[in-house]
C-alpha cells in the first residue's frame, strides 16, 4: 500500500527541492545559472518509456560475456550511441573465461543424495523458462576438480570462523567445507578454505540471508526460492581483477597460452560450487559433531552442526577453458574547450543470465543519459571537456572489460582522465554514492538537485532523513562512502588513480533474492524492484547532473578539503585500531595465561585454548601526523582562494593539477602482496573482497599483525599524503600568481 | 567429551580451593576455625546416592499441587525430616487453583486445523509415557473463554511490540494474538494483550528460543521437541502472588466463595493457552499482512507475517475452579543460644508434571543438607540460631505455599526471621546467587569454600573466570544479582522485607528444553542436566555453608557496606535513565516533527508515524543523593568497628538491628498500583514478571513516563535509605557503647 504524502507537505517545505540558486562546485554564479538552465533542458528530454523498452529488449535472452547474447547487446547499444551522434566503437579484448563442462555434487554417505543444481521456471515469470544458452549455476574461475571427503560446516567461511573451529578442535584439512553466502564477497570463502587445507568448497544461500526468513519467496515475493542459487566469480580479485593471464596489460591476444592454468594465479586453489538451500539441506542435516555456535545458525529447520561428517560428499567439476571475446562499447563526444580532459561515464552490459536488474537497470539509465545529452548537442551546445560513455562487457566474471580497457589505455588515461562515474543495478529507495572524497561536494549537490520520486523531497533530503532515523550524526552534505570493489570503477580508482564515483538508488527495491540467478528478470524488476522505472529515471537525472557538471565546470569540481577531512578521520581510525589491538591482545593473553579461558569452557565440550599472541608494539605514527598537518594547512589555504573569476588558461592549469591529486595517491609498487592495487587510501579488503579497507596498507598490516610492515606502510601512506599536499600547494600558487 | 584438566594444574594453583584460613563474615578468627571444622564434618556426612534415589522416587509420578502425588511427596519429605529429628509439621493452605476441564484450539479458516495440545511419549524416557494423573498443557489462572477471531502475531507480546504494530497500522482489538515464549515472564503476554484489546492469547515455543535452533531435540539432545509445550502460570503475579482470593492473608478457608471469579483480580482478562511449535506452525503459515520485523522472526521454515488473518482461530477453554490443598512441610531445629532468630532454608516440592529438574534437583539438595545437619546434631552440636527447613507446595501456579505461609505468619516472621535462603532447580555449570546485597560477602565466601566438581577450582574462581571471559569487570567478591521473582523468596523479601538469597548452579546443564513439560524427567536430568549429581551435591555444600554460617555466626553476617555500594550504583542508573529518556525523547520528537521519520519510511508499506511524546522534565534527585550521603557515612563508620570481641548481649542486640535493616527498606503502602510489593530496592518488573527492577518505584515511573510519580518515589526511596542509615547508626552506637 502506498501512503498518501500530501499531509506532510507543510512540514516538508524546508526539505523539498529548491529553486536552483544554490552554489555549484566548479562554477561561478553566472556559469551556474547557465548550467541549471541546461539541466532543465536535459530533464525535459528524458523519456521514461525508453528505460522500460530497452530493459525488456536487453534482458530477453541470456547475455553473459562471450555469448551471442552479449555480442547482440553490445551491438544494439553501439548502434544506439552511433544513432545519437557519438563517435562509437566496439573495442574487444580476449580474457580467459571458463564455463562449465560438467558439474556433479552428491552425498555418498551416510545417505545417498544427488544435488539438483538447477533453477526451474517459476509461474508468472516468462523469462525464467527461456534459459536456453544461459549459464547454469557455477562459480567462474574455480579450478577443475574431483574430490570426495567428509563435510565441515564453516559458517561464512572467514578467517575468524576457522579460529572458532580450531578452538572446537575441528580441522578442515583434507575435508570439503560448506559455507553460507554472506558477510564477505564469495571469492574469499574458497581462498580461506584452501589456506586452511580444505580440498573442496560449497557455498549455499541460507534462507536466513536471502530466502524465506527475509520475506516471501519468488514469485509470491522477491526473495530467493528453495532452488535458487547465486552464480558468481570466485577469482582472487583482491589480488588483481581482470584477465588472470594479463595483469597490468590489455588482453589483446586471441590465442590461449598452453600453460594458462599455472600462469593464471588468481584461479581458486580448490574446486568450488554454489548451491541452493534445497540442495544444501540434506547435507547439513547429515552433519554431526558439535552444535554450531549460535551466530553461525541459519534459518533451515534443523540443528546446525559443524561436522566433520558423517556426511561425505563427492564434488566433480570440469570447465571449458577458453578466451571469451569481451565487447566494450566506447562512445565519445569531443569537448569544445578542453578536449584533452576526459570525463568517463560507465556501466556494464553483461549479465550472469538475463540480468534485468544487474546490470541493465543501470545500463539503460546510462543510455538515456547519453541520449538526452545528444539531444542537447543537437541544439548547438557542446561539453567543455570530452565525454566518454562506456558499456562494459565481462564485468560479472572479473571486471574483465573495464579492467582490460583501463590497462590497455593506461598511459592516455593517466594523462587525460579527470573523473570516472560508474553505475550498476539501481532500484527503488535511497540515493547512495561512493567514491573519491574530492568528489563529495559534487555528489552531494547532484543528490540535492534530484527529486525523490516517491516523496517529492530531494534525494539528498530523503537520504539524510534515513540517516537521522538510524541515529547517524547530521552533516550538511551527503557523506559518500569509500570505494571497495564489486563494479567497474576498480581499475580506474585503484590501479590508475583516477577520481571515481559509483552511484545508484536502492534499499526499498528487493533484488537480493534474485541476485545472480535465473530469476533476475524483467518480471522481477517490474514487480519488486522499480515498478514504474521512477528510480531508474532518477538515476538518469543524477548521472546526467554529474556528467554535465564535470563536463562544463569552469574548474574541475574536486574539493581537496573534503578529502583532507576524511583522510584525517581514517588516520584516527587506524591509530585507534593499533591501540585497541594492543589492549585486546593483552586482555586475551591474560585470560589464557591465568587459565580463566580454559576454566570458563564447558569440560564436556572439546575446547582447544588458543595460544597467546605476540604483544602489539607501539608504532611510529609521526610521519602520518606530519603529513596530515601539511595537508590541513595546504587545503585551508587553497580553499580560501576565490576561484570564481579565474582566467581560462589558469583554470586549465588548475584542472591539470586537480586531476593529479588522485594520481599521486597511488604508489607504483602497490600494496603488499598485491602490486596491482596502487591506491594508498582506498582498496577492497584482502579478506573482505568487496568491502573497503581505507588506508589499506596500514590497516591490513595491523589486522594481519604484521607490525614491521605496518610501520613501513605508515611511511608510504604519509608519502602519498605529502604528495597530495604538494599538489594542493602548487594549485594555490598557480591560482594566485 | 571431557577434556583432561591435569595440564592446567600449575597455572591454577592460585585459583584453587585454599585451606580454610580466610576471613569469615560474622565470625572471629577463633570461631571461624571451629566453623570450618564443622563444615568439614558436614561434607564428610554427605551421600551422593541419596540425591539420586530421592530424585528418582519423587519424580516417579506427576505431583502438582492438589494432586495425590503432591500429598505423597509432602508426606515422604515430612517423614524424612521427622526421622532426622526435626520438629516437623505439614501446614496446609487452600488457595484457588484451576485445572483444565476442556481445551480446544482450531483454525477455522482459511484452512482447517485442530491443535493436538498433547506431548506424546518419547523413546528412551520411561516417565514420558506415565503421565496418568498429570496436568495437560495449559496456563493456570487463565479465565474460561470461547472466542473466535482473526489471528495476529505479536512477537514476544511486550509493550514495545505493540508500539511497533501500531506503526505498521495493525490493531489487535477484537483479535486473538499469538506470541512466542521468551523475553519476559509468560504472564506478561496475556496481560499486555488484554490491555491492547485482544480477546484471546496463544503462547508458543518457537524453535529459535528453546527448540532445534538451540540444539538437538529430545531424546537425541536436551531441547524441546516439536510437540513439547510449556505449562505455567499466567496469574498477574507482578501485582501480587499467592492465592488470588486472599492477598496479604493466609488461605485457611476450605470453602470457595461464590464470587471468586470477580474477587480474584489476578486472573487473566482473556483466555490464554500454551502450544507447541507443531501446533503453531500451521497457524503462523496461514498469516498474511506485512512481513514481521527481522528481530521478530523465529526459526520455523516460513516467512513470519503479522496478520491480522486470514488465519482465524477458535479458542475454547473451561477450567475446574477449586481450592487445592497446599501442603508445606516445615521442619525446625531450635537454636541453642538465640532461638528467637530464625534462619529459613526452602525449596518447593510441587511440579507441573514430574518436575525432576524443576524443582526436585533443588529439593533433594535441601533434604541432604538437612540430613547432614541432623547428623552433626547427633554429635552434640546445636545451631546458635533456630533453623527452619521448608518444602513448599504450589510454587508452580503462583508461589502459593510460600506466599500463604509467609502471609499467615507475617507477624512472627517480621519479629524473628533473620534470613531466608531459597533454591530451586540446579544443574551442571556455574554458581549463581541472587539476593539482598547485605548478604553478598556471605554468599561470596560460601562460593569460595565450595569446590567446582568438574575443574576442582573453587566455585567462586570458576564463576569469576567466566565473567572475565565475558569481559565483565573483575571484583574480589562474587557480585550477586538483585532478586526479581520466579521462586519462593518473593514473599519473604518483597512483602516482608526479610533479607533473602536464591542459590544454585547452572549454565552447562540444559533444562530449558524440558522446562514445564512432560519431558522434565529423571531420564532428562541424568542424561543432560547433572549426569552424576555432582552439581546437586555442590548445591548441598553451598546451601549447607550458608545455613550453618547464618546459624552459628557470632554476629549475623550482614554487610551494610556492600548494600550501600550497590544501591549507590542503582541510584546512578536511574538518574542516568532520566537523562537518557530526556535526550532520546527530544531526538525522537525532532525526527517526527521534522518529517524525517515519515520520509525514511517505505511509502509502499503502511507506516503510522508515532505522536511526539511529552518532553522529560528535570526531576529533583536531591533527596536520594542526601540519603546516599548519610548512608555512605553511616556504613563507613560502622564497617570500621571491630566486632570480633563483642560480648554476647551486645552481639544479640546488634543482630536485632541488622535484621531490621532489610525490614526498613519496605514501605507499608507498597509500590504504585501494587501495594503487596513493599520493598523499595528490589521488585519484579510490572512488565517483565521475573526480571528485576531495582529502585522499582523510581525506575518504573520513569519507564512508564509518570513524571510526578517518579518525583514522589524518589522521596519514598530516599526515606527507606534514610531509615536504613538510621539503623546502621544505631548499630554503631550499640556496638561501641
Amino acid at each position: 500500500m502506498t501512503r498518501p504524502l500530501a499531509l506532510l507537505a507543510s512540514t516538508l517545505l524546508l526539505l523539498s527541492a529548491q529553486s536552483p540558486q544554490l552554489p555549484l562546485a566548479g562554477f561561478s554564479p553566472d556559469t551556474a545559472r547557465r548550467q541549471f538552465a541546461l539541466e532543465k533542458d536535459f530533464d525535459a528530454k528524458l523519456q521514461r518509456q525508453n528505460l522500460q523498452q530497452w530493459l525488456k529488449h536487453l534482458s530477453a535472452k541470456p547475455h553473459h560475456v562471450g555469448s551471442p547474447g552479449s555480442r547482440a547487446v553490445a551491438e544494439f547499444i553501439a548502434a544506439q550511441f552511433k544513432s545519437w551522434g557519438y563517435e562509437t566503437e566496439i573495442e574487444t579484448f580476449y580474457p580467459l573465461f571458463p564455463t562449465p563442462k560438467s558439474r556433479l555434487l552428491e552425498m555418498t554417505g551416510p545417505d545417498k543424495f544427488t544435488a539438483r543444481l538447477a533453477e526451474p521456471p517459476v509461474e508468472g515469470d516468462e523469462s525464467s523458462a527461456m534459459t536456453q544458452g544461459g549459464l547454469p549455476v557455477y562459480h567462474a574461475y574455480s579450478i577443475d576438480g574431483d574430490v570426495t571427503a567428509p563435510l565441515v560446516y564453516v559458517n561464512y567461511g572467514l578467517p575468524a570462523d576457522y579460529d572458532k573451529l580450531a578452538q572446537m578442535g575441528i580441522d578442515v584439512k583434507g575435508k570439503i567445507v560448506i559455507a553460507r553466502y554472506g558477510a564477505s564477497w564469495r571469492g574469499i570463502k574458497p581462498k580461506v578454505a584452501a589456506e586452511h587445507g580444505a580440498i573442496g568448497c560449497l557455498i549455499y544461500s541460507d534462507p536466513r540471508d536471502d530466502g524465506y526468513f527475509m520475506g516471501d519467496v519468488y514469485p509470491k515475493g522477491p526473495w530467493r526460492p528453495k532452488d535458487g542459487a547465486q552464480r558468481g566469480s570466485v577469482m582472487d580479485m583482491p589480488t588483481y581483477p581482470g584477465d588472470p593471464l594479463t595483469p597490468g596489460a590489455g588482453a589483446k591476444s586471441q590465442t590461449l597460452r598452453p600453460d594458462f592454468k599455472t600462469a593464471a594465479t588468481t584461479l581458486t586453489k580448490i574446486p568450488v560450487l554454489p548451491i541452493s538451500y534445497a540442495d544444501a539441506e540434506p547435507l547439513l542435516r547429515a552433519l554431526a559433531g558439535p552444535v554450531a555456535p549460535p551466530e553461525w545458525r541459519g534459518a533451515l529447520p534443523l540443528t546446525y552442526h559443524t561436522g566433520p561428517g558423517p556426511a561425505t560428499v563427492h564434488l566433480k567439476l570440469e570447465f571449458n577453458w577458453q578466451l571469451a571475446p569481451t565487447h566494450n562499447v566506447i562512445a565519445r563526444m569531443k569537448g569544445s574547450e578542453r578536449p584533452d580532459e576526459w570525463i568517463l561515464r560507465g556501466n556494464h552490459h553483461d549479465a550472469w543470465v538475463f540480468g534485468a536488474s544487474d546490470p541493465l537497470t543501470g545500463m539503460v539509465a546510462v543510455m538515456e543519459e547519453a541520449r538526452a545529452i545528444s539531444e542537447l548537442a543537437k541544439t548547438g551546445w557542446r561539453p567543455k571537456r570530452t565525454l566518454i560513455f562506456c558499456a562494459w562487457d565481462g564485468e560479472e566474471p572479473a571486471l574483465l572489460g573495464s579492467t582490460e580497457w583501463a590497462e590497455f589505455h593506461a598511459a592516455e588515461l593517466k594523462e587525460h582522465a579527470a573523473v570516472y562515474v560508474n553505475s550498476d543495478g539501481t532500484s527503488r529507495g535511497f540515493v547512495h554514492i561512493g567514491g573519491s572524497h574530492t568528489l563529495e561536494t559534487l555528489a552531494s549537490q547532484a543528490a540535492r538537485d534530484v527529486t525523490d520520486p516517491q516523496t517529492k523531497v530531494t534525494a539528498l533530503a530523503r537520504a539524510k532523513a534515513r540517516l537521522s532515523v538510524l541515529g547517524e550524526p547530521a552533516t550538511p552534505e551527503l557523506t559518500i562512502s569509500p570505494l571497495g570493489s564489486g563494479s567497474d570503477y576498480t581499475a580506474f580508482v585503484d590501479h590508475l588513480g583516477i577520481a571515481s564515483l559509483n552511484i545508484g538508488f536502492g534499499g526499498e527495491g528487493s533484488g537480493a533474492g534474485s541476485y545472480h540467478s535465473n530469476y533476475d528478470t524483467y518480471d522481477h524488476v517490474v514487480k519488486f524492484e522499480d515498478p514504474d522505472f521512477l528510480y531508474t529515471l532518477a538515476t538518469v537525472q543524477l548521472g546526467g547532473r554529474l556528467t554535465l557538471r564535470l563536463a562544463n565546470a569552469d574548474v574541475l569540481p574536486l574539493r581537496v578539503d573534503n578529502f583532507a577531512r576524511t583522510v584525517t578521520k581514517y588516520a584516527a581510525e587506524v591509530k585507534k585500531l593499533a591501540g585497541d589491538l594492543r589492549t585486546q591482545t593483552a586482555a586475551r593473553n591474560a585470560l589464557i595465561q591465568s587459565g580463566a579461558m580454559q576454566l570458563a569452557a564447558d569440560p564436556r565440550q572439546t575446547f582447544i585454548q588458543p595460544k597467546p599472541q605476540e604483544p602489539v608494539p607501539f608504532l611510529n605514527f609521526a610521519p602520518l601526523e606530519n603529513a596530515l598537518t601539511r595537508l590541513d594547512a595546504a587545503t585551508r589555504a587553497f580553499t580560501a582562494l576565490d576561484l570564481s573569476q579565474l582566467p581560462p588558461e589558469k583554470a586549465k592549469a588548475l584542472d591539470a593539477i586537480l586531476m593529479r591529486t588522485e594520481r599521486v595517491l597511488t604508489r607504483p609498487e602497490g600494496l603488499p602482496r598485491r602490486p596491482w592495487f596502487r591506491h594508498m587510501i582506498y582498496a577492497p579488503g584482502f579478506y573482505t573482497g568487496y568491502g573497503v579497507k581505507t588506508l589499506p596498507g596500514i590497516r591490513e598490516a595491523l589486522e594481519q599483525r604484521f607490525w614491521q610492515e605496518a610501520g613501513e606502510q605508515i611511511g608510504y601512506t604519509a608519502n602519498a599524503l605529502e604528495a597530495f599536499a604538494a599538489e594542493v600547494e602548487r594549485a594555490a600558487k598557480v591560482t594566485s600568481n
